[in-house]
């Protein structure tokens, strides 16, 4: 049975948020430890106890489709008013709307427990915080008071609306149109029309009300990426006093057949159908993706926490498993008797780079929260470190997340290839986390390009000198390599090396930090933090330190290789 | 559409598998170039023609039992009678029995076009091939004649049947059970008893027969792995004349609900549930798992092979789909018109990476192969150098195939993740191959153990230094650090630090082979072989010389830590 990590989880927000230094300031005077510690264990026991009985039958059932109306498996209704009744959604969102006002980095936490628990399940709440936050920046006082509160408690969801089939990644390309009605009823809105695709929760019944932000052009838009404007489109309409008005004219049109998430319903969309789809517009005119900006760090984020919650659940399936079945005896050994299979020198090695593995993004993901909130705070070096991390922690944490899941297959032997075992399902539902939210090359372009020149670079470069200055042997090796790259980017590389030695470059980067961290749990436990942790996390730091920095290390050649080799040939020779 | 890897298949035949020294040889002087480019050409247009469009309709229905009886989607029937009429399934088979003799390298080259075109299908043929060797070398006379001739042209398939559910990769723990006849119609045979799981098409109806070989107890046996016999059980007894006699009792009770390659049963078998399953014993009692051995390296062999099969598929797929999905203008390009997503330099890079890996491993399969061959005229040297290449081709090859496979879905980005592009049917039906016929664990302990000691050593090292000599740069620089750490292996380490290190040492090694390989057919293109690949091969191999190479000497500290490390702490300390 899975159980949360709250020892780790408090570690790293102590040591890596530095919960603690952040309770000093007013704004998040209230995440003094008990409180701290409150939020990590109940949302922890929560979600055990109510959100991760329902991850296999969501599973296996899935979200379903039925005349326009999508279904989850019995249970998900009650454990979504749990959790809106107990609170959690409000916990980091903004005082002024009623929530909690508390630091991000205990939002990444709920987000964490509920997401280890139910990882499809977890979507739900990450797609509203994402709306929330671009709303609560780029929304009006009355939009505001209109939505926050409601979508603040979880009542109402949130989506975020992007893609359409011609436009994916390149945003710019989308043609969902937005026209402004002159007079009548909505004078000063906009119908709405078009098709977005890959909708998460775009549809369901759980809560009130569904808030879409939808990007779309006005008519006399520019062409490309600066003639997206935002739109608020809920799925009712809602009355001026708040209650909800006669249903809006969007609706889900079909659910994607996936590899994972499956109790994720995974919306094509289809605004304005009838001509009667009625938005409101967000912030000015053509400046939709900059509103998009906005949210998008801490959406990254978020994703890049999917790679701990996959990886903590595999992790802890695999030691249960490894633990329980016993088949032959140890190599060598003049007992004959056999053992538990986490006996046997490559299973442990599976399971202690699963947990390193799993642990170092953990690491990663509070330093880089806890980054966020002094951002937040006024410190301009912690906001510009932050904009570093992020694509650090969303390429690596879920590039990661999927290893540990297909490792968590492995050492379930053949058990884990049938899929009564869950094993099967952590390894499905990992691999949508390197693609949205900005594909993991994205993530990595947006490294070697926009964070690499902040503040002329020294961002970046203050970040790794911490990490060098800080360790010793490969991990010190690993900081100036990384150094050393990034210093070859701003001044030799073309863009096109750049680009090419991106991703390698990032997952480097994204270790030395995670390393460095380890480092510093270890160090803090060994005076006395989190004795429950006093056995395993010496050992799991020393083992990211002596087995996954030195392989990092082995992706230099690969992150300032030139891209001319790429380009060597036309594409299409590749092809044959 | 998928399109057969013949010019590449030919390639490593000729330099890898050195099949023109081959046919030198009186036994397999039938494999003059015409025979091997109409076998490469001929198996490759007939997968493609007939078993590759069944391979999503495979996935999507999957086998199903009704009443006992396995089912395939329409189409497998006629597919796998053609493959039987046209005489594929004889090629590599024993000439005496009504194969054609020809060399195991050429074998290989069927299992890998019908696997590339349909992996789950392939199944079937490649389990025949392995109970045919068994009954090659292990049955009597008698044995040979009744169930050879039909095994060899595929009227009848094979499965093998080892796992019991308390039995996984420790045969010696299981209890099916074998009971001498006495006297009446079958005396002489055995009554079979027990029940095996993991039986890969146990149970169908495309054969006229299955042959069953079973492992299973003599009533005296001794405990574990020395008490364990091998029995041939045909689903239908088969007369002294060679035709059918009555139902044998055994029958497929279930098929195991999988997270890929649903188109070949998974099948739960029962023997002698009415106590009427007659067998005969193969070979001499008690020697059932040194039977299983002589047929293990190939069927290894087959199964790494698997691994260039996915990957064919996949970097095929994601090629087509980066080809033909325009998005976004070349990052820095004065040109802001969108363009093929595989212009863009990460997903060339993941474009090639794909390549390389795929065309690595298939060097290092035809090469592996190809010393099978040789051993087979009676080189001894080179029958020990095939003994350390088979767990390096299996375990690379297939983690190799899953990590292409992940590409290929990366490379879709949002199509990738829903299952209609096909690209997550790779990465669902990749991840059996790591797991069944010994996992990589399992491989990469036979490297340390049994394969390091060969010669005395000189087996592996011998290999090793070939590497070394005809290599430079970071190529040399592997294959000298795997020699390194195998004599540190054989002369300092522990057991414990040996299996420790087993996988990564396993994967550095297959690395420094199949980048030798490959760098041997750059050459041989450069002098004007396989023209169709002069632009593309020189960029593959240098790709995997210079990228893929230095990675794996990052994995030299995990292959030569110690294993304290590992048991630092209890295993259930992970745990928490």
């Amino acid at each position: 049975m899975y159980r949360p990590a709250t020892a780790d989880q408090l570690l790293a927000l102590e040591v890596c948020a530095g919960i603690g230094e952040l309770a000093q300031s007013e704004r998040f005077a209230a995440a003094e430890p008990d409180m701290v510690a409150a939020i990590v264990e109940g949302i922890g026991a929560f979600a055990t106890g109510e959100w991760a009985p329902l991850n296999r039958v969501g599973d296996v059932e899935g979200a379903r489709l039925e005349n326009g109306v999508v279904r989850l498996p019995d249970g998900f209704a009650e454990a979504y008013a749990h959790y809106v009744e107990q609170g959690w959604n409000a916990i980091a969102a903004p005082a002024d709307f009623g929530g909690q006002g508390l630091p991000f980095a205990l939002g990444c936490n709920v987000l964490e427990n509920l997401g280890t628990a139910n990882f499809a399940f977890n979507l739900l709440p990450m797609l509203t915080t994402g709306a929330i936050d671009a709303l609560e920046h780029h929304g009006s006082e009355d939009q505001k008071a209109l939505y926050l509160p409601k979508m603040i408690s979880g009542e109402w969801s949130g989506t975020m609306n992007l893609t359409e089939p011609q436009a994916g990644s390149d945003l710019g390309a989308l043609r969902t149109a937005a026209t402004p009605i002159e007079d009548g009823e909505h004078a000063g809105k906009y119908r709405i029309a078009g098709t977005k695709i890959y909708i998460t929760w775009g549809e369901h019944e759980l809560a009130d009300n569904v808030i879409h932000l939808v990007l779309a052009r006005l008519p006399d838009a520019p062409e490309g990426s600066r003639g997206i404007s935002l739109f608020v489109v809920p799925k009712y309409r809602v009355k001026p006093d708040g209650s909800l008005g006669p249903r809006n004219d969007v609706k889900c049109v079909s659910l994607e057949h996936k590899l994972g998430i499956n109790a994720s319903p995974t919306c094509v969309m289809s605004y304005g159908d009838s001509g009667d789809c009625i938005g409101e517009l967000v912030g000015a005119p053509n400046r939709g993706l900059m509103a998009m900006f906005t949210m998008m760090n801490n959406a990254r984020i978020n994703v890049g926490n999917q790679g701990v919650q996959i990886g903590e659940r595999a992790t802890q399936a695999a030691l249960a498993y490894a633990l329980d079945r016993v088949q032959s005896a140890r190599a060598g050994s003049p007992d004959k008797s056999p053992v538990a299979i986490a006996e046997h020198p490559d299973v442990r090695r599976m399971l202690l780079r699963m947990k390193a593995l799993t642990e170092g993004a953990r690491a990663l993901l509070y330093y880089t929260a806890g980054q966020v909130d002094r951002g937040t705070l006024g410190d301009a070096a912690a906001a510009a470190r932050a904009e570093c991390l992020v694509p650090m922690l969303k390429a690596w944490g879920t590039d990661v997340g999927v290893e540990i899941a297909s490792l968590g297959v492995q050492v379930h032997g053949g058990m884990g290839f049938v899929e009564e075992t869950g094993a099967a399902q952590h390894y499905r539902d990992a691999r949508i986390a390197p693609i949205y939210e900005g594909t993991n090359g994205i993530q990595a372009a947006d490294l070697v390009t926009r964070k690499l020149g902040l503040d002329g670079g020294a961002a970046l470069d203050a970040l790794l000198a911490d990490v060098e200055r800080d360790s010793d042997g490969a991990l010190a090796d690993l900081a100036r390599t990384c150094r050393e790259i990034a210093r070859w980017m701003r001044e030799e590389a073309s863009l096109d090396d750049r680009l090419s030695g991106s991703v390698p470059f990032t997952a480097m980067c994204a270790v030395a930090v995670a390393g460095w961290q380890l480092s510093r749990q270890a160090r803090a436990v060994a005076d006395g933090a989190a004795p429950s942790l006093a056995e395993s996390k010496p050992v799991t730091a020393r083992f990211f330190a002596t087995r996954i920095v030195p392989e990092a290390l082995g992706l230099a050649a690969s992150a300032r290789g030139s891209a001319d080799l790429l380009y060597a040939v036309p594409a299409a020779a590749l092809a044959g």
